[in-house]
């Protein structure tokens, strides 16, 4: 086990009815003046945003509306936001939605107090000292953003997409309402399953200090996945699973499951970057296209781990039938599992492995991943 | 899954060598005169004393030494480190040693900040509004409270144990360095254990919400508890099986495995609490004592969640099975499961029973664990 510090003060307020607690809980912060930052005008039609509105109002708490924010979210919204911020000297900045409007509302919270163009703070060339206090309501389960300190953008210009992260962008309190996810597309349920699978298999496969104990949660983890995603395809408003589903996902991406864990990589994420980035294909559905193919080259790197996946989630004893099992699964859930599903072929592998060349390098994993080693798990994906 | 706030904003310095960091720590919360809470004066003799005066030295902070707290820690001590912490005009309460002393210095760290006595704070008649920042060294695992804002005091006049928890009392940063537990004695090894799975069975075996997620990760915490002590009866010096011990000892305190689970109470811990109150047995191995009598009792009310205790962690399949394998597991490692392991015989039975019958009203349960009902539980652990 590796040396660690573990530290996450995010105050997570989950279950039924949390939302209307959102004036409460900004009261007790202090705020007076929040910036409301959505997406897409969908709260203003399901009685969400007159929750809000009604709870922040009860409490005496102004609000500024921030709303149009996108999938993939964009620098230029973010730069908006701040200048929204500064105008109408906020105190503080509300998300109500899923993670790009979180991580939005991360990046105005911490650019709103510096003094440069935010993007330094994503690049590097200044440093993040402070942030207004965020908090969220969140709509969707599986970005993880809800607990941790990270937010991730991408710059209109260059078409560059980076992270940022800081002490002081942990959300200072998150509601997961279970319920409000009910109206989430069979779709993107599938492709948050697949994508909370491939954060928490990342490391436990491709770490070189694994400790047991993380592996056990690993798994606690998928399993949860595994199973109330078969219930939410049934019975979409089932409530428990729904809620198991949620707090799976924030569990695989609070920095629990990668205590005391190093020497891990993100492989699955590097290569599904390349094709959402050109095709546009739904994250969760990238990943669960590239996960077995990778699995398929990868797994005689770390036999030992592969048996226990295989035997502890799926009952089975070779690597390989872990990863048909997995595989399977993905079919009977109907998440993609080929590239062909996606609408790509093997006449698109040259633009994908050469988008693939600036990824390993930011990955850090150019020299393992080389292309002749891209081609072979491409191929397997076909 | 119920309703649930989720908060633990303590910090976790794990590994080797994260002692030597606590003058910076202290530095980085503006500490300038801590209490330096501990336990006997081994710490003088084995370098850990010198290396935290040296590393608060060269941070330009001073210390009052308060040692001297011994297990099962006494109201009358917290009494006295009050005394000094406002004599000395300390900000702020550094334990170095196991549960007693960093229950002892959350105690003081609270009573401090209150103007009244501080037995009012166990016993309901004060609130909490303040504490002394409170910082952690452990050298000793399964006492949880390292993570968790929770102090358990003994009143050495009423014979009560009693607790108090505020959000006041989570320490601002816990040390947790497993090579600092090296030296814990084979003992004082198995009542950890045996201390971490009570605390991990209470909620899993007793809540009326109990979702599958949250039993995985008890699972998870007792399957380590399991591997990683019998690891350590072979070579105490197995670094990797301490640290794993360790972070097991701090997830199944930290509040993590009773998120979304509600109705549960703590039998067990009541039970011993008037054991270790009365004949000053170590609290693990009073639990060791009772965990399997009150078990024998108990199962028939939760027959589900036995049939998985004994599946997933013994691989066997009714609860007496799983019962039986417990017990054998402590008998193996070197726990006493009977209390005339402990020197109790049935003569001393009126007395235990009047004794909880405090005990039982402070833990909520006088309907549930009548006298009747007790006397059953300690014959079956005669």
């Amino acid at each position: 086990m590796d040396n660690f510090s573990f530290y996450n003060p995010t105050r997570i307020e989950f279950g039924s009815d949390k939302e209307k607690l959102i004036g409460q809980i900004l009261a007790e912060h202090n705020v007076k003046n929040v910036l409301l930052a959505y997406g897409s005008e969908r709260i203003k039609h399901d009685g969400l945003f007159v929750t809000i509105s009604q709870s922040l109002t009860q409490h005496g708490i102004r609000y500024v509306e921030f709303g149009g924010i996108v999938s993939n979210p964009l620098l230029s919204k973010v730069r908006e936001g701040i200048q929204a911020a500064r105008e109408h000297q906020v105190d503080a900045v509300l998300s109500v939605g899923g993670g790009s409007v979180l991580d939005s509302a991360k990046s105005i919270a911490a650019g709103t107090l510096y003094e440069g163009d935010v993007w330094d703070l994503f690049i590097g060339k200044g440093q993040i000292h402070a942030a207004l206090p965020v908090f969220s309501i969140m709509t969707l389960a599986a970005t993880g953003s809800e607990m941790n300190s990270g937010a991730v953008i991408t710059n209109d210009v260059t078409r560059e997409k980076f992270a940022l992260h800081s002490v002081h962008t942990f959300p200072k309190v998150s509601v997961v309402n279970p319920a409000l996810m009910q109206t989430v597309s069979r779709d993107y349920l599938v492709y948050s399953a697949a994508d909370i699978i491939a954060h928490s298999i990342e490391g436990y496969f491709t770490a070189a200090v694994q400790p047991k104990i993380q592996s056990r949660l690993v798994e606690s983890v998928i399993a949860t996945v595994l199973e109330t995603t078969e219930l939410l395809l049934k019975d979409p408003g089932d409530y428990n699973a729904r809620a198991e589903f949620a707090w799976a996902s924030t569990l695989a991406l609070n920095g629990l499951t990668y205590a005391g864990t190093s020497g891990f990589s993100y492989p699955n994420h590097m290569i599904e970057h390349s094709l959402s980035a050109l095709f546009n294909v739904p994250h969760g559905a990238g990943l669960s296209v590239v996960m077995p193919a990778w699995m398929k080259w990868y797994h005689s790197q770390n036999p030992a781990q592969f048996a226990r996946f295989t035997r502890t989630l799926f009952g089975k004893e070779t690597a390989e039938e872990g990863i048909a099992a997995l595989e399977t699964w993905f079919d009977k859930i109907g998440t993609p599992t080929r590239l062909s599903q996606l609408g790509i072929t093997e006449a698109d592998m040259p633009a994908i492995l050469e988008n693939l060349k600036g990824n390993t390098r930011w990955f850090g994993l150019a020299e393992t991943y080389t292309q002749e080693t891209l081609t072979t798990i491409l191929k397997l994906a076909l």
